[in-house]
């Protein structure tokens, strides 16, 4: 199971809106074959690897990262696969979460007289899919929220300078977690300060994410670098009605959504479920501080990863919502990870409720 | 020399204003003694290993963490006791920065013709000691500034409430930084805020530090917890003439000392110089946030342990001083250590210029 998730891993980020999956084929105590679900579309992970074991599948033990499907899908169910394979017994490292599917692939395998063992290594396959979890059973994105600060917590000076409160090794983590994410999302304020690129350049990587803006009022530069660069798309998600703007915006080749909008602020909740419609799996907002704001307001998040550099910055812009009254009125977060990046640290929370 | 360096740290907080110090001393591939400095006024480490190795110290060899003395302090000069050991070789970890010793007890010892061999796990030697080496080069205590936060960067909420932003294990290992300090120094406001004892619970120790309160206007409580409890010293720093009041305060067994003053504020440059002279070798600042800004502002400290809660505190009481303009403007820090307790995390910065 440690190789079948192993290969799993290898797809990370790239089989949205479908959860990554590998799966690894065992006889007389040897791997005979291996595969993995390559990209939304592609085969899955059981047929990959049983096609390639060929005849050789009969009486094999089929070891899986996440329950077979059982249902028709863009492909065929996979449970038929194995048991016309006639493999003689599975092991699934955690059930599919979603109630409409939850155990019934199990539940097929074992009518068909094959043994099926569930659990086996649980946890790390859990958390390799908690994206894919969450979309499914919640209708809106896996939400990660990412900002970097200074250790006595301001994410930019009083006069908004940013660059750089963390170091290169941590630009370059953080363009792992941007790897990961289907939609990377920041404000229009952090397009006019900024002008990032919003892009995975790292590494190569066979995917750029999309790139959202929340801009109310139309105030993204039309010569901003995630206008002009065109190695991601791009969405400007609005509250105005200029025909005009957005027709010139539209022939730049980004698309310009219409939000539901509450007093001249895109409705959160509203865009999270837009998102869930496009097939926007896994979101990560990047900032600045008042759309971070908005989101733990709305309690429209997963997960939090903060980067923290050596700096003291005094009385900067900061993430400060919701402002709790008494302690017990914060919002607890669960520690999960956490790296040294040089002289930054960065910490994954998640929630702890 | 690993070996003394562990007996060092045994006392490592006990000898204030002296250094800490081990010693081993070595024949035949044998370790035939060893001694630490218990507290000030006791014999140093190289005296309490050649007694107790007696007529066998003869040509051996003598490991020692610091720098041997050669000046009448409170005890004669370790390095006649040395020569007149017999001993043939001597190996030092660190030199002794203290500009007025710097190398003379070395150069005592090569003239007596021992064999003298310094800088054996140096870096170790010279952070064990740290607070000593600033103490004796700047005329005022090694500053220690810690603070717990949630990882948002606030102190307490906005209504003033920080308990507990940490979890036990925060606070038990912020007990043992306690224990390193000679002296605890909070603002009065916390002192009526939290009521704090400033003591070391967490586990037996011989010395509570001296509890500080920067109290301009004696505004601390005759029944706040540090007035009543005995177990530890401590001192209330005014600005105020009220005479009654000092001598009610004085009666119940605090020290009060009259500070020089700016604003109805203490000069820290000239408590600094007071505790110097008071042989308060090592300060740690622990709060609340004003007290910690007017250590930041006026440059007083050499290492910050910040304590981050897993917490979202939203818009509370933070560190703010001094506020940069540029991030190039902000104060640049070290990482030096890091530690995981429960959900939280503890770092420890060093000066990075």
């Amino acid at each position: 199971m440690g190789r079948a998730l192993e290969l799993a891993r290898l797809r990370k980020g790239l089989t949205h809106p479908n959860p990554t999956v590998g799966c690894v084929v065992v006889k007389d105590g040897k791997i005979i074959s291996e595969g993995y679900h390559e990209r939304a579309g592609a085969p899955h992970a059981e047929v990959v690897a049983l096609s390639k074991a060929g005849q050789n599948a009969k009486d094999s033990t089929l070891y899986v990262t996440l329950e077979p499907c059982s249902h028709y899908g863009r492909t065929p169910p996979c449970t038929n696969a194995i048991i016309e394979a006639g493999v003689k017994r599975v092991v699934v490292a955690t059930l599919d979460p979603n109630p409409k599917v939850m155990g019934s692939g199990i539940e097929r395998l074992r009518a068909a007289g094959i043994q099926v063992d569930v659990g086996v290594l649980e946890e790390e396959a859990r958390q390799l899919n908690e994206d894919f979890f969450v979309y499914i059973t919640q209708n809106r994105p896996y939400i990660t929220l990412k900002w970097a600060q200074s250790i006595d917590g301001s994410l930019a000076t009083k006069t908004g300078d940013s660059k750089w409160i963390t170091s290169r090794e941590s630009r370059e983590f953080a363009h792992r977690l941007r790897a990961e994410a289907t939609a990377i999302l920041v404000g229009v304020n952090t397009v006019v300060k900024d002008d990032p690129l919003l892009t995975v350049r790292a590494f190569l990587w066979e995917r750029q994410p999309i790139r959202v803006v929340l801009d109310p009022y139309l105030r993204t530069p039309l010569q901003a670098n995630l206008m002009v660069d065109t190695s991601a798309k791009t969405i400007l998600v609005t509250c105005s009605q200029k025909e005009d703007k957005v027709k010139k915006l539209e022939d730049m080749g980004v698309s310009v959504v219409k939000a539901e909008c509450v007093k001249g602020r895109v409705d959160l909740r509203w865009l999270m479920r837009w998102m869930h419609q496009q097939e926007i799996m896994h979101l990560m907002v990047e900032g600045g501080a008042r759309t971070l704001e908005g989101f733990i307001e709305e309690g429209l998040w997963d997960r939090i990863v903060v980067f923290l550099g050596p700096l003291l910055i005094g009385n900067g812009i900061r993430v400060r919502s919701p402002g709790a009254e008494k302690l017990m009125d914060a919002i607890p977060l669960r520690k999960r990870r956490l790296w040294q990046l040089g002289e930054d640290v960065a910490i994954e929370y998640t929630r702890a409720y």
